[in-house]
């Protein structure tokens, strides 16, 4: 049965679909604690980072929401259970801050920075880990901390 | 438990967010139809024959998507499950569209044109019940022909 | 020198990127007539009935914006002056509608058919020549009637 | 007469809705230049640094494309000459920055921010004068630098 859905807790995780192991060890643990906490993991619904934090997401239990760039919703990660096709390309990482509560970013290039300033323009709450340096983002040390300051933040 | 849900064939309910009585009762019972086979319900996430197919579809237990033309998600009617928000306005038509396997237009007006356009576009099947009478669309008769012709096209 | 662009009336030509001779005759006697007028000959920038507008347009020393679906401005026909690459696929076709003060369909498949619906959703007049029968559309029995109709609508 | 518009450079100028008077002094400043040289100014076509530099461009004899977030080409600024309605929001600031060969950021915000990321994504050289600190921006010291820049980078 499926219920309640509705009244979890989007968390988005944003960054790279190419990103160092400890990154992507980072993006799974993050993933897990969402699906532990009872959140919405909200990705882009690629490879990487957003692959990971979706892989633990689904370890935990939890439920994935993907916002790809494509048309074909298979080629979502595999841990990806609701995905969304855009045909928008990059411009769709402007869907990916808009369906979420708060925003936590791990590492990532400039699509990562993309979605971090579209996470501040939607009033978002954005934290990070490892990644970029911008004003009104805010920095946590860990995984722990970065989930945690997730749920406080909604 | 959540699972399986990226297995389910998507059904896409496209029709106007204002219809007459016959319309909504039609579209309810086609939700009603899809999430009994397990189907998701996809559709454009406000009233009308929308609101009437997935309150039809969580009535039976299923799943609902509604992809939305505004910002946020808590626009979307009281039976979504995942609401996802685009802030295209109408242009979010072509991702109704997009998102489902196959697509039962009931009633509708120009949206509903357009989003039966964009199915055909993208090689989906669209069956129509009541609706525009568009060469390719597969025209139904009932709400059970028209979902047992939505589950025997994908 | 280049003024007044602004106050132009902006006509939309729509139609397939393949169609026949006659289609294509047609579009390029529409263009050559808004191009006349002042007209601003707006499109989706790529081939056939988009490109023999374009091309009317241009031989009446007239002024051309083709709205693509892709990445690049390189790809818009050769007589399109003002090429805005959106990267949204076919998404973009609400987009031509859009930016048209009003539409003359001529032949055309489905893509068409969505640009029509989106004209008629904003609603814009949609004039249409051997297109698509759709309530609400003004039928013109020649290209000079087409013109003469879009500049009164406007 | 119109001619060789499609030849030209395109030169984008980003930044905010509002801004001190000093970042509209440079951005109208760098449209002024932009104009002289012969090139297109694109910008998201509303207030503050795009208004200033749109009417130094025209101040220059050029031309202007803006790209709009909303669904009226009216809303332009009044030194926009080509007004290009998207409907999208600030999802919309993607296409700013793909319709751009070079991209001059001026002040602004996270909306700046964004397109500054988009720029870097889609492989544009990124212009700063007194923005965003973003590895892989390039800073310009005055507009004249900045616009120098622009034109060697194309």
């Amino acid at each position: 049965m499926i219920k309640d859905i509705r009244a979890r807790p989007r968390i988005g995780v944003i960054g790279g679909s190419r990103a160092k192991k400890a990154a992507l060890r980072d993006a799974r643990q993050i993933g897990l604690l969402v699906g532990r906490r009872g959140g919405i993991l909200v990705c882009g619904g690629l490879g990487g980072v957003m692959e990971a934090a979706s892989r633990g997401a689904k370890e935990a239990g939890g439920l994935t929401l993907g916002i790809l760039p494509g048309n074909a919703p298979r080629e979502a990660n595999p841990s990806i259970d609701i995905a969304v096709a855009t045909g928008l390309g990059y411009t769709r990482n402007s869907l990916v801050a808009l369906n979420a509560d708060v925003l936590i970013a791990v590492d990532g290039e400039y699509g990562t920075l993309s979605e971090i300033a579209f996470g501040l323009i939607y009033g978002r709450r954005v934290i990070g880990l490892g990644t970029w340096n911008i004003p009104g983002l805010i920095a946590a040390g860990s995984p722990e901390e970065a989930v945690e300051l997730a749920f406080k933040a909604r």
